[in-house]
């Protein structure tokens, strides 16, 4: 189903010591599933994590945040898939509670070593009792070599599961990283995609992590949109275990740099994932939008074109009605916009040249481009050095199939 | 196919002293259809609009302004379908040019007092000789009585002509007032609808008219959305004929607060139309958001739920889904809102209290609502008294098809 993203090889996917990870199928709301997942953390390690600013956040999501600020060293991180425990008020904020400490006294831990997280049906009771119940098996199988069950296991609407592992070199020290992600509908992350962890093996100091995760998510699931809809429930986790070599405690080092880096491409192929799998997909956009007066104002148009359902459903239609992508670059929002500058090129074809048609610009070549399933859209906006990329799918009938039977 | 909207009835809608109207089939996309409307106005007449804030506004658009801002009476309209003239450099706006000049010539005025409007495909070069060839005829069957077939003569993805009459009394003077509107995609109008003609027989000075067009816009086309993508072609053009005996001169007057509130009434009429007749639309939602600190606020929820993909697919779907609501308001922008103040109806039924799931609250109230053609989502932030409406509709699979196919 997912464009050009073959599936994940358990094999592939590194352990990262420092880290074990344990699933279960709590029936939470479909048999037989793998619905629940723990990861544990060795002593030593630091966690830092990005949130969604939805308003209306995930009871998980403040238990998340008040843990991480409490201060407590986290060791635990509980997952849960079937029920986003949001719009729940303070029955809800009990129950991720009360999963904490459970999981908590399974473990050995205070509860506010632990961070909750939830995804699936917003505004229903959580089913705590079938997470609790749940547990014991998590943790009965946690293991190092789990990324595979466990990027299946906080899968929703997915098609298939999303993980990556790299391993790189830096400071002379093997730094070994795997990650997993989930989300296919409500994607428009806002600070964080639905659902992603990842765990390196270096030893990272706290306000050091907390600047890569922001760096890592504002450079790759910031960047990615479905349907424009932001989840109550984005988040990303950066777990550094430090049962590595490596040891990073200050920004101003180039093994900062490199990690940052490192952390980022393999943040950006979790979040391509997402989109290669996004509710419907058949095409993977990338949209650049390049010569603007700052980041702000390429990524405003970026946006606009990645939200146009007029222009995602002509590339599910493989059809060059190009004159959509004007469309929405002139409604995007810049005011002053000059459109006599403007060019725009789809892959290597030049369509619109100094806001018009371009002469030379024959249907058959846009025609090309648009058959294929990974297309460039790139606009030059011609009135600053600014650039911004945003990764975006098209708009099939599977997307209103999936998110019209989405409950059922 | 329209959302409970019947279909005009041509003996319903009233001639209006000092306009004519006239069709031609200038077979400008497809052979055998209305595709060029032109209407003649009587000495004395005055005109005024509103336009798309698109950047890459259409040539007529721009042509259409210089126009009204020349000053010269403006004394006949000419609507072409089939091609937006939008995204086409100057050949573009020659086109317009041209197009105003035949008019002119045809009817004895200056090029000047003709405004040009296109609508239908963009980036495409408008067939300017074809419109030309096709004057003649339209000129020919210019007569008063002619209202449904000009409602006809600008569809293009429109199921079913848009068109509505009035007639009211104000200052003891008998007002007649009839107008027509199309567009069924690439809809969510900023300052206007896709194309919106309305002629009243008063006679309006010009500085009241500019205010009247603004006011009735914004309470009318400015609050619908489909797809949330605003066209490089809309406007709203308000005729006054001058051949009645209302005359109105000033806005500190009785007359003008009742024309002005006549005009808004029957401008709505023919937004709801749109909407009714969006594509693939099964349903109309209007969403009313109140309790806000100030109107910009209440509409910024309001367009976040009524362009939420997810949430337009559970009303196609009639799924009680109705987290994805309380998402979409978290999400929409409002940084301060305090969600545990916060209540939603879903027409009489209360399903979130104080920003949690009413406990009172039923699946079946819930999907007794969701089944009915026509919904009110009406939500309650609890921070201040102003409110907004806004009027949309469902995401079906035959939007996505209808957009598919488009041009073919």
């Amino acid at each position: 189903m997912a464009v050009n993203s073959p599936l994940p090889v358990a094999a592939d996917l590194k352990p990262v010591n420092g880290i074990e990870l344990g699933f279960a199928q709590a029936g939470i709301k479909k048999p037989n599933r793998k619905d629940v997942l723990v990861m544990k953390l060795a002593e030593g390690a630091t966690v830092a994590g990005v949130f969604t600013k939805n308003r209306f956040c995930a009871a998980p999501v403040l238990v998340s945040r008040e843990h991480l600020a409490a201060g407590k060293p986290i060791r635990a991180l509980v997952v849960n898939t079937g029920n986003a425990n949001a719009g729940t008020g303070e029955p809800g904020l009990a129950n991720a509670r009360q999963t904490c400490a459970e999981v908590a006294k399974l473990l050995g831990l205070d509860a506010q070593q632990v961070l909750p997280f939830s995804t699936g049906v917003i505004l229903e009771p959580l089913p705590v009792e079938k997470i609790i119940a749940g547990l014991p098996a998590a943790v009965a199988n946690l293991k190092a070599d789990n990324w595979f069950n466990a990027a299946e296991s906080i899968m929703t609407t997915d098609t298939q599961p999303k993980a990556a592992s790299a391993t790189v070199t830096i400071g002379g020290h093997t730094v070994t990283m795997t990650g997993i992600s989930k989300g296919a509908g409500m994607i428009r992350p806002n600070m964080a995609t639905m659902l992603g962890f990842l765990a390196i093996d270096a030893k990272v100091a706290q306000p050091v992590l907390n600047e890569l995760v922001k760096h890592a998510a504002d450079d790759s699931f910031n960047c990615i949109t479905i349907d424009g809809d932001t989840s109550t429930n984005d988040s990303f986790i950066v777990m550094a275990t430090g049962a590595g070599a490596l040891e990073v405690n200050s920004l101003d080092t180039p093994e900062y740099a490199a990690l940052r880096d490192a952390v980022t491409e393999i943040s950006r192929n979790l979040a391509h994932q997402i989109i290669r799998d996004g509710e419907g997909a058949t095409k993977f956009i990338t949209v650049t939008v390049d010569g603007g007066r700052n980041v702000e104002e390429c990524r405003t148009v970026a946006y606009a074109i990645a939200h146009s359902p007029l222009i995602k459903t002509a590339f599910f239609a493989s059809d060059p009605n190009l004159g959509r992508i004007l469309c929405a670059i002139g409604y995007a929002g810049i005011d002053d916009l000059d459109t006599s500058k403007l060019d725009l090129y789809l892959d290597d074809v030049l369509v619109v040249k100094a806001g018009g048609r371009n002469p030379g610009y024959q249907e058959e070549d846009g025609q090309r481009v648009m058959n294929k399933p990974e297309i460039l859209v790139n606009v030059k906006l011609a009135r600053g050095d600014a650039s911004a990329t945003v990764w975006t799918c098209d708009l099939s009938h599977d997307y209103v199939s999936i998110n019209a039977d989405y409950r059922s």
